[in-house]
């Protein structure tokens, strides 16, 4: 499979390139009108997302509107804790809502993982292959999942949080019952984005959205072990790691091998590099609001990100793209970096 | 004024103590049922922080039902952009909404500052003076106020948010008026904090609750010369800076030259004195949600959190206690330190 813009592969392989690619988390989403209208004609979020054709459809929205240089299968983190046998809903404006959700081993021993989970999950692997049609080799489609602590977080607490104190508390109270929670959830992802890479995926992308709440020692115990069997197990593409928050761990998810290491906003550019290395494939990480800003500061600080940075670097945001981000601005930000060379 | 037990200044002052004191951000809270009688018999949150007499006898009920090392006046940070005239209600289990927020240069130029505003705020200080009464110099009483940053998101934001978005967004848009309105809020912190240690506080605390959105360019351009310009003006009593989600500035919230340095649970003992040094006083900063688990973990997570700071530590959590945590858990805590001998 030639692809056209190869320039993330590039970049990932570490060849030398004129410039930085771009993509953004959250670029199919509802900054575009295009999706915004998609969206508006299916039966709530739940209904885009397991439909594979429309899921296909808004995966390609920014590489036609906005000119990135990958796409990112459109889907949500939670339909892992779905093919696990846990059912959540999304209310509007409110965000996931589980009615039931996980409080002791009996729970845990109930959900059904790996293989037999992630193929329930017929829906995405559709999607991708109808994406890849639509593509039609003209960037590379990267696919995601949650790491098992992020979705964790949202099978104990049932919803969003500010400190995820119930998943936390978890963790402490029943620390073995965790672990095999932990275990199922590594088990499911690991087989759910090796049917994503059957299907056609270039790239993974690895979510610890909530890593942010916990701390070294918890990361260390719990988690890392985890992510690096993600990581041994996928073998097939390259892997970005995000792992949200956990500058207390930078050091250790560089350790993971990932051949990309996404950062947040919080982390600057010479932080990051002292602890990884110059040579290492970093993706981020502009404050979500600079696209705020006029387009010269946005221009500015999108310079002055990939100047810090410096070569073997992806851009992206350190977050995703905040929803009412004016669309002008996106562009601006994009542009910018198409328009950059090293 | 001979306080009765003086080792948290002692701690402060750099004494040799036998024990590190400790105290609980939000002692004086729902975790007490005698706390939440007094605020059942009260028309809403703001009423109890109104109440010059029922503010007094929520301050103390920790001292006497837990035994903490000091007590921290009752109050609300919020209570400072009320006095520069920006109105907020709570609204039960959501948390404070402004009906108007700052939109522009006009609403900030229409605040009042400084001596002004502060000294609308008798309510506060009179429930200092009452505090004083009833403790009756057992122990030192701190004072508190908001950071000017974490006071512009609420007056921004007109609530709390995950990401503080459009607060940081106008830090890009309008960096002029935003520096006019946190100039504002640092005067009238200043005031605020010079009345309330006239009153009779020993201690205070400056909350950045919100620090942990920003990075480290915009801290350290808007947020630490303001924070530096706090400290320099509060000369008779020693004063504690906890920027919580700042790892990114922590060494230059050092050399602003505080006596004490709040710690969050994300940052780990040897990470904070290896830029803080020895001798530096921290405080904090056991994880919250230790205090969900059995009294042996909690019992071991404690000791091994002092030991790791070795001595010039105030122990707290690293984060204000959650309001469902167990009190027989948070007594335990307590007595644990209580009973630790360096």
């Amino acid at each position: 499979m030639a692809i056209l813009n190869d320039l993330l592969l590039r970049t990932i392989a570490g060849q030398s390139v004129e410039r930085p690619p771009i993509w953004l988390m959250r670029q199919a989403g509802r900054i575009l009108p295009q999706y915004r209208e998609v969206r508006a004609s299916v039966n709530g979020f739940k209904a885009l997302v397991k439909d594979t054709e429309l899921s296909a459809v808004v995966t390609v929205q920014p590489v036609d509107e906005l000119g990135v240089d990958a796409a990112i299968f459109f889907s949500d983190i939670l339909v892992i804790p779905e093919c696990m046998g846990l059912d959540y809903e999304l209310v509007e404006k409110k965000g996931p809502l589980f009615p039931k959700v996980i409080e002791n081993r009996k729970d845990i021993d109930q959900l059904i993982s790996g293989e037999e989970a992630a193929s329930k999950l017929d829906y995405v692997f559709g999607g991708v292959a109808n994406t890849l049609e639509l593509l039609n080799e003209r960037v590379p489609l990267i696919g995601f999942s949650g790491a098992p602590w992020t979705l964790f977080c949202y099978m104990l607490e049932g919803q969003g949080s500010k400190t995820f104190s119930k998943a936390k508390a978890f963790l402490y109270q029943h620390p073995e019952d965790a672990e095999v929670l932990l275990d199922k959830l590594t088990d499911t992802i690991i087989a759910y984005l090796q049917l994503k890479i059957k299907a056609g995926v270039a790239v993974v992308q690895l979510f610890d959205s909530w890593a942010g709440v916990l701390d070294q020692q918890l990361y260390r115990k719990f988690m890392l072990p985890r992510i690096q069997r993600i990581k041994d197990a996928i073998t097939e593409v390259p892997m970005i790691i995000f792992c949200k928050g956990a500058w207390f761990a930078l050091e250790e998810i560089g350790q993971v091998g990932s051949e990309v290491i996404g950062i947040d906003w919080n982390i600057a550019p010479n932080y990051a590099r002292k602890i990884l290395g110059n040579d290492r494939i970093v993706q981020g990480n502009l404050d979500p609001c600079v696209l705020y800003a006029n387009p010269k500061e946005i221009e500015n600080h999108t310079r002055q990100m990939i100047e810090k940075w410096g070569k073997s670097h992806i851009v992206n945001l350190g977050h995703g793209v905040y929803p009412d981000t004016p669309l002008d601005n996106v562009k601006h930000f994009v542009n910018t970096v198409k328009s950059y060379r090293y």
